[in-house]
């Protein structure tokens, strides 16, 4: 490997200067390959309450620029570690979910084609079934760990099969999740009836809501339950609407950052290598007025990049 | 005609109490017949850009509690005049447009069978293509006056023929619209190439950019053009963004509130009992922290039901 | 009883479409009896710092759109176990108190007349007065359960004596109120003078501050303290800032959400069937831009309203 | 006269730097006499609509800031012409309406008896009831000028005689405006019925309408009506919500700061000396995120000193 | 002239796609010679009220994705008429205002060096000073054209010579811009001295106020003084607040967006190939919360380009 | 002693009115002696992120109208037991850091010099330097305890020695702090490298990561470190973003409010007469739309005062 080309130093060139690539990483195009790479999908058509998620990947990216080189809670340089490129959104059309999901799969088939692992941005929570698609394309069925406040396994909403609550369970029936290897953190809210939880269940999942929250509860089901290779699926809701309110779907009573910093790294020591791909997703920029959101999803995408370049 | 149920009298009961109807109205259950009634069309599922109409009709009810009783710029108390009723909103799947406009169209085309006039509250543009289909069903092929910053007649967009950008053009190939009497007023912005304006005159449409505006002359050119039953569609983005920056299609240089209100008060004398319906579109609430372009969108509304009103 | 009427279903309308009730259920006026009615009490009259309350009720309808109809923390289908309807606003002269708690006091007691148990939504915290008079008209003097960053027992304001600062004094005074049965739990901030603590304790409440602040020792405070049959008061202040920007007088230093919905479920718990009335106040939506306050105000209602139903 | 105390120089002391007096003048306290002064009437308890106007005193003096010392406008430095100074907030019992009009009557009056012209910053519209009550004492019944949306001279609201809609029907029956010496320009927006225009004329007062507004047309009004002792009143909704989106009552169509600043300087032209008092309200901070608002109301309030200012 | 590489076509890739560029056209580093550079200097170093038009051209890149491949103000599509690209940030020291200053200019230089156009994007004013001494390097001593509400040729603030208000007096001094071909439209606000005008003048400037404007005769004192090789810069508060609120130093009073691009439009066809540069600056988005001061910073630039690009 | 001149009492002064000094205490100028005095420091020129903390003075002072006379956590009614008074602003050039800091530091000399203990209110954090280098002056190296995020102890930003993150190196290589009576708490975020913890040891620190917080383990530190005369630094970003979006540089993961306040309670008793000077610093109103951010620093400001004042 070739030394990584890394981000501009924030010591010489001050953070609110040049264009806004993710940590002012260069441009995948822009280095002769790529070990981790980030990219956008800028698609919010599975969104069923507030949209607004389309201009997730640009705000995360300008909240990024706060980003520095060291990652103290994992202990490494990502972007020394290994070489991290931007590797811009996945584009498709927004008033078509189904091309959009396609075009966002292929996007990414295509980088993990060429050996990279890829980190996600989204979007509403629907792209991460393209993402995970092509994950498991290379890597066979994945076991999901799932940080959220909804499982997102329902069937249908307004009898669309396609949306961003449903998505996982039509994951699971193409075979892309194995969910009797996969674990859903920090669910909470009202319900659309009293079984929703024991549907959940027989779908395979175990389950630790945010009421039952304990960081170590949350790590050891994470090590009994999630064997294999892991895809890591964060929705920024599973933060306290406090924490992130500019999201689709905000419910009370959720995580801190404190809480889920902490998690994601307890999570990454768990998997190590096993972690093959990962994504953030439902920032909302519309409803984010303070930023604070969209910065939460750069430390977020910050830490799994530090994750997937520390198996390099 | 019985004497028709007025809205909340708001010196008696103060504007912010009560549930949210338009203008304070009874619902269109509440009251035995309807002359005008105001149909919510929340989707914004046809957006190329910024979402959020979906929101639109209940940031419009909210701002529809300053409306009082008289108008003076027409010179009529609508509500006494005739009955008019809040209709709620008409639902469809957030995430298929073609299920979506079905279930709008359906709404409108059930009030007009009663003999109703609906004035439509959006949602993003496209939702004039079922609102205006509705009326065209009863009253044939319909003279479009638009005022709008966009002439919404491209083709296609990311390779669909069904989004805010270009359901006009379906409209006139579906003989609903007849753009030989049609009108554009308010047009601005770049454009995607150097033949725009030309395709869109070659289809019929008569044009009056917002450069050129002129109040005589628009209501001029409405006088000569706009012939027969007419559809009368408010794309709010005609404001200026300093008057409406909550929409999703910002252009510099539109339209001042005090231009458009004269404009509609203008063009519904030119009309009299030729305007079968109307709407208002592209309210986008979480772009409009002050409220402003609600409050518009909602003065719109009231000048719309005003004109459908005066010609009972 | 005859099957509840329930709340639109927000997999076949989404949430975002139709006139905003509470949680989308329908009006009194639309249901044969009601067993929980919710009332807004949209005044801030009695506010002695930033008004903004008489928005409260119309911010948590628009934010209770997000509940759904199985609350999973007290395992009730709140909607189905018992008929809850949407009473509207209790509407007052803004600008004169005690016409304005006449009003919301005649209100609530019509509706407990018919048997029902009301949830109030305020307005500022005065609103509480009345509506605990109207409870107390029936169940005789009450217990009270306050969450609140104050006391609220201060005698007056400006020489007035009917503000929101006072008023739990003056219920006091009026017999409405035990305080030999009453607790407050999550006091703070700065005090008037170094007598402010001993002179409410004096009263005869029970305190335990936001410093002091353990979920086993509020439930058993309430559990020794609050007997018989108890009115719930919860202002939305007793959250952080973080939590709850959108208040009148806020103070650092509060509760998170996950404490005060496992607090309010606790108390549940504790009460049961001895719970005859609630409220929450004091969401103030002009300093609400998120709306996170407002969502936290509906959390508190829904979870208010599941109480009551599940004594039904 | 002694050289008059003037504010801080911006050019050596930073304007966001140093506490927050009107345009950084002095206190009252703080010079030998006082020609012209500036005060505060933080009162917003004759709102119908939105309150928050409480706030705008100290919204406004934070805006002033900007002010200098020269207003090319008038081409006078009001600050050096005579001497001027911030007389802070009459304050009074924020829920009580009539005590808290004495106290700002009272407040005013004592500074008029020292010979001091008064421009007071509101504060609902209400406010403007004691204040022009106070220049009255010492003037005699006053002509009004007024700058507005709504004529403010309805009955009644909710049964109150004094509300911020009220108050000027409330000074012509105590003699303290004579109508017929009074116009009011920029009305427009709903009213309550068809007769409200000519109950309002009745009155006595010459309007000019938004809709009709042209400077000559109004400078001509104010000429051939505005005889005698005049005081003129600006309440801040006389300006279009897109340049005045934080005030209680907002209504479309109105003016522009353009206009409001060369009307201004038009009706100091005609008035001369016979202004003897004016105020400017209803800027109501919650509702101004953008501050434009108040930097509206603190030009006006720069003006309206620069032609008491002029007159010594 | 190869064929020139433009941006992403809108109708193929959503607007809210991509890293952003301005107007998502390629960066100077990808294509072969560049016509037109848009080059940001993100500096606010020299503000004396509000800082935060650091962050000004992100944001003015971020809204450029609204913009389209053709100007029909000017008649032109400017991106195939002439290679454009986006040079990104020139940056420096943001803690020292010469090193800063150097930086700017040395990559304008650069840029000009190659035989492009540059168009800068603010910062705060005082970039105006090595963007037009880069300029001046090349054409030798340059009229500025100057839309601005300031004329900033004060001498010194705090003691300090190069700041935001003084820079053009420095321009003058060292030679760089001649006075006596120079024009200032759009002032306005209070001043300093009664000798601020006097001063200016006595400079060399022509001068049209706000309050004077009149777009004929802007563009005649332009004919008449603005010749030869002329640079020309607009500083957003030229608009009024309503339409540009996030600014470092807003007047009320100003002009429209729909002044503004008629008035850059016949500016440019009175220059034409005359003007060598232009910039624009001030738009600070930390004050700016709905977007639309960039938004017109975005559509100022495009039609700088345009003019610009029309010369090739 | 004379009895100290205390605030207005907000029983009888409606906290929204008057003047805004800090608490509504008098001006040092109206008091005889000084034992208290809080100075702002309203320069950021020094930040090298976002700027706005020029305007933390102003909006803390707004902020504290919330202040009450009695601190409970403390037990002490500090405007009663101390004379305490607003000093002010120390204002300097602010584009030019040596002169803005000789300003401040000059400032609270004079303060210090009549005996008075200094709470300085930022600003950006290199106001600390000037500050604590007065109080060194007087009282000899002093020990540091701060509470931050950041160590703000590297060399050197774009060259500068002297900015928000490189004075405190200044500070030590000054012999104004003594590093090894220096303790850090609440540190976070990614690190330039993975040598920056080191060196910061090596400079003498100890410190305290967010990750790490534990009540007794940071009054411990502060017990076993902090010997002899301390200085006391609150940089608000030591609050997580969700409680102080409103700063400059924002990390995820940091400590509440109720954290915090517990903090300085315990450093205070762990102190008492050894803290001779404070201040909190970062807060940023252009990103505290809220005003929770100045909220905070208000409430910190307040018991550093009381602090202070519980030692005379």
């Amino acid at each position: 490997m070739s030394t990584p080309v890394g981000p501009l130093d924030a010591s010489v060139v001050p953070r609110f200067a040049g264009v806004r690539t993710f940590a002012r990483l260069p441009l995948v195009d822009d280095v002769e390959s790529v070990d981790v790479a980030v990219l956008g999908a800028p698609f919010d058509g599975g969104t069923t309450f507030r949209a607004g998620a389309r201009f997730g990947p640009a705000a995360v990216r300008e909240s990024s620029v706060l980003l520095r080189s060291f990652n103290p809670n994992i202990g490494i340089a990502p972007f020394e570690a290994a070489q991290v490129a931007d590797a811009g959104d996945a584009f498709g059309n927004p008033v078509d979910i189904v091309a959009a999901h396609e075009a966002i799969r292929s996007s990414a088939a295509g980088l993990i084609a060429t050996g990279a692992g890829v980190i996600g941005i989204g979007g509403d929570h629907s792209v991460s079934l393209p993402l995970v698609s092509a994950a498991a394309e290379r890597h066979g069925p994945l076991g999901l760990v799932q940080l959220d406040a909804h499982t997102d396994t329902w069937d249908a909403y307004f009898g669309s099969k396609l949306t961003h609550g449903t998505m996982f369970r039509r994951a699971i029936e193409s075979g892309v999740i194995d969910p009797d290897r996969s674990v859903q953190i920090g669910l909470r809210g009202s319900l659309y009836s009293g079984d929703d939880e024991a549907a959940n269940h027989r779908l395979g999942f175990r389950t630790l809501t945010a009421r039952e929250f304990d960081h170590d509860a949350a790590i050891e089901m994470v090590r009994r339950q999630a064997t294999g290779s892991i895809y890591l699926t964060v929705d920024i809701d599973v933060l306290d609407p406090a924490f992130a309110p500019g999201t689709g779907t905000p419910e009370v009573g959720g995580l801190t950052t404190r809480e889920l910093v902490a998690l994601l790294v307890g999570i990454g020591e768990e998997l190590g290598p096993r972690l093959v791909g990962a994504d953030v997703v439902e920032v909302s920029p519309p409803y984010d007025p303070t930023g604070i959101t969209a910065l939460a999803g750069a430390n977020v995408a910050y830490h799994l990049v530090s994750m997937l370049a520390a198996n390099r």
